[in-house]
């Protein structure tokens, strides 16, 4: 077995385990990655605002540094644990059991893992998640689901953010929904302004429906 | 010695060797990096019609798949190999010379090569590059620097693009600055729309007075 092949099954392992505890806690662990900047953490302040009194959430951040996404998230009413990575690309299946045990999520909530922003690396690495969704901004260009491919591979939904912008860019929602899908046939597709409010519905039922099925 | 150290120590050595062919054929290797989106190529075809009948330009065009960015800069005239990572989230030493043996940029010439869209790995691997540009579009927020300290601390130049953006989006161009030269003090700044050309004559300013110093 090579190095990089031992890594991914040790980091199997450890999903697995965090998977189990989910399940039994009855956590709906969902895994969100995107290029720095798609948006992401917007969306999360929306959907903690949004959904407060519904469902109950928890973010854990990763970043390479800071705590700024950590502070939004609290700011907007939510648990929040911030992981730093220093150096590294991605989150792993250790870094976020041990998020989770600071965090500590009550029972029967919607546990979002916030990737450290990279279209390429977070998609290798299990974390015992429900649920990957993967986040691109309609000004990063239609074509990005053919070049990381691997990203949309394991894509449970996509969502396509910052669609108040259209206006102003060169996308074409139609050739982007077909690239996720060339990647990861049959893939669910939503579009979205986290900042505006437009399509959240979409996602908010999304997520209803994946909670409500644990 | 640990891996990664090893891994990088093996890089450097290859990088040193590409530095040295470049400085011998006098040509002007620029590494490109950025998050996936942030608008690399088509600055880069914009460049190739704007410096045609003054500078030779030739591109490396790194991506895990498709080789659309080598066609679009061949259409717009200049020559170009694409890379494919596969898997991987970077271009290394290697994977330059290798594609610099297909592509035989001119004497004299600029090659600009277009890393990996991805704000953590590219930082790591020196590639023989005589500069390092860090590019960021205006829709991907202006704490960027912060969050990915590595990229930015070894930028020679890092280029603000996507300004016709700016009515549309939350964006503080100054916070922007300041929190790049917080990871690396005093670097240069050029802010930029390369689709509707504002800020570029400062671009090609910066690209001559390297040239001239080769």
């Amino acid at each position: 077995m090579d190095l990089e092949a031992h890594v991914l099954a040790a980091n199997d392992a450890l999903a697995a385990v965090n998977r189990r505890r989910f399940a039994e806690t009855g956590i709906l662990a969902v895994n969100l990655m995107s290029s720095p900047g798609s948006g992401k953490t917007t969306l999360l302040e929306r959907t903690v605002r949004d959904l407060a009194g519904e469902l109950p959430v928890a973010v854990l951040e990763g970043d390479q540094e800071t705590l700024v996404d950590a502070e939004r998230i609290r700011a907007a009413g939510a648990r929040a644990v911030q992981v730093n990575t220093g150096a590294g690309c991605h989150l792993d299946a250790t870094m976020v059991a041990r998020g989770v045990d600071v965090l500590v999520p009550e029972d029967g909530s919607v546990l979002f893992v916030e990737n450290v922003g990279n279209l390429v690396c977070p998609a290798l690495f299990d974390l015992g998640e429900a649920a990957r969704v993967v986040v691109m901004s309609v000004t990063e260009g239609a074509d990005k689901p053919l070049k990381y491919p691997h990203m949309f591979r394991t894509a449970d939904l996509v969502v396509v953010n910052k669609i108040d912008l259209l206006p102003y860019v060169d996308f074409d929602v139609a050739a982007c929904v077909a690239n996720a899908r060339r990647a990861r046939p049959g893939v669910a597709t939503i579009e979205v302004s986290a900042t505006r409010g437009d399509g959240l519905e979409g996602w908010y039922a999304w997520l209803r429906a994946l909670h409500a099925r644990l």
